[in-house]
């Protein structure tokens, strides 16, 4: 649960997305609780904390994928194994903590054994390739709907949050965004890919590589982390939020891949910037870690790009939801969007639209 | 997730029920993780219990409920609230173990604030009743269900298991079963009741009660304990199947509300051997322990009811799934019933069915 905005009353809901949703009726009542000494995290981060260990903290996040909404309607049930999955550990990494468990509860509108089997195997793949094991679950009747609550390990006051970003500190993405989105807008026909630059890029949908490692790697060395699961401003806009503070991204050096790269500059803009699913990690660092930074991303062989910097505190809360002020797109020549086009990529990804 | 059953290869999969699939699926491939340190308890019980801490296990359970399946479409959202975390509370009550936390996953087709508000009351109700926090969650669009997953605390080694009844141990039963059973024939006018009859029992399938002090008080006085959801008979096999132990139930001794019990004979044993949606304990404990259980019921003013005993182990497991030879029902004058009436009780719970 992840929540930015705050919303002033019930009578406002009509209007409600998701991320107000969960403010008004989860974040609310979960305040409402008070204090207690073994939750160290609840709501709104990729995971919550239970301070139950003396040596670490167990990062929990849970995660509901629906068909038709979070996957395509018969999609390949070893990738969706793989991918419902991948996308727990993802939360995990974005907090720095070294997968434990999960648990996996499923609605399947008959039992289709084949399909199970398929399944199963993509699941266990991936949790083998982790080190997670499965720990418990429920499976009933139902649309198909797949619910995956995962557990990890991180030594406490080390974990990576949302709102420990700091003036000063750079922005970074991990190897490159946007194939997911360009996959999918080829599928549902708003452009055409050759079928080669389609086996490339929709790997990258059906089977997206966790930052777990990285995550671990980065405890030390960022300030704040999130993974890019819905766009990567629009999950970027999160940390500033939560850590209350302004920032600018250039907006063509976001990494992309090679078959991204030789499209239009809107088509990568809007697949790079806005794309989502594409579960690498964004996260901010003091700029004189850049160069442990490059270690890492040497040591790991995986691609780190800055992209920004953190420019400025917040002084007062922007409780209208509008980004323009918090976050300023800067192109090639290091000039500003202007503020329509600015505004049309700072639209945040919502299931309910 | 729990199974007790064994498929003797994916090619008889096609008739399997829940049981099988997630013993098939789920079940062998976790038992190929091999063992962890950190999971001293995975799949097979009502929770999964890690082992990360020095002073105690967390317990997780999880469970996903889908419209028009384990609730009627359009059910009143604040009982929906309320019974959605008791049904999780009472997996832990079934483990002996004080709750800590929740996280919650739920799709939903559209946003209806007031339907939230009244979910979330009732969610936050007994979260605060039973002092168990929301800790996370997910929302998204999609046909209602509703999936959460319940952390709770619980010395280690101590924990309710399924596998440790033991022979010549009373079979015990908290309060009465049956009634929810008895309010939803009457819904799906399988037979009626009057307006004050329904008024009374309807309220044991819409607000459940989680036996959570109950189980904590049984830590060192049962052997073995299950949450009843699926029927008061299915549920003792899972303790039977799993401790490979044949018991004898006198069915006539299961205790009853007062409107169940001015019903015909098979009527109440219909609701209170098969009801499902109890959420009572059912749990074993040696016979000199007898004492010291009634001592709890008077202190916890729960009603504890002995049903039977464990006669006997098992020399050779029975795959058949057979469950006659392993569990004898007695009439009122302590005759075993015909086999033909016996087995129509011990048909379990599948919710696939």
């Amino acid at each position: 649960m992840s929540a930015t905005k705050k919303s002033s009353s019930a009578n406002t809901s009509k209007a409600m997305g998701e991320f107000d949703l969960i403010e008004h009726f989860f974040k609310e009542g979960a305040a409402k609780q008070g204090q207690d000494e073994s939750v160290s995290l609840g709501i709104g981060d990729d995971c919550a904390l239970l301070n139950i260990s003396r040596n670490n903290h167990l990062a929990i996040s849970t995660d509901m994928l629906v068909e038709g909404r979070h996957f395509l309607v018969g999609a390949d049930p070893h990738w969706l194994g793989r991918k419902c999955l991948a996308v727990n550990l993802s939360d995990l990494a974005a907090m720095g903590a070294k997968p434990v468990g999960f648990t996996l509860a499923i609605a399947m509108p008959s039992v289709n054994a084949q399909w199970l089997a398929e399944f199963s195997k993509g699941l266990f793949e991936i949790a083998q390739e982790f080190n997670c094991r499965l720990i418990g679950g429920d499976t009933t009747a139902g649309p198909l709907t797949i619910s995956i609550t995962i557990f990890g390990e991180v030594p406490p006051s080390k974990a990576l949050r949302r709102n420990q970003a700091q003036v000063g500190d750079d922005i970074w993405v991990s190897h490159q965004v946007g194939d997911a989105r360009l996959a999918l807008g080829a599928m549902r026909h708003e452009w055409s890919l050759t079928e080669s630059e389609m086996k490339s890029v929709s790997q990258r949908m059906h089977n997206p590589s966790p930052r777990v490692e990285l995550g671990q790697a980065l405890l030390d060395v960022a300030h704040s982390a999130i993974d890019v699961s819905d766009g990567l401003l629009g999950d970027l806009t999160h940390i500033l939020s939560q850590s209350n503070v302004c920032a600018e991204v250039a907006i063509d050096e976001v990494p992309a891949s090679d078959v991204l790269k030789s499209k239009s500059i809107e088509l990568r803009r809007l697949c790079t910037l806005m794309g989502g699913d594409d579960y690498e990690l964004c996260f901010t660092a003091p700029a004189e870690n850049a160069e442990q930074i490059e270690k890492i991303s040497i040591q790991l062989d995986i691609r780190l790009t800055r992209i920004g910097k953190i420019t400025s505190s917040k002084t007062t809360r922007d409780t209208s939801g509008n980004l323009a002020g918090v976050l300023r797109l800067l192109d090639q020549e290091g000039h500003e969007l202007p503020p329509e086009l600015s505004s049309q990529y700072l639209k945040s990804f919502d299931h309910f639209k």
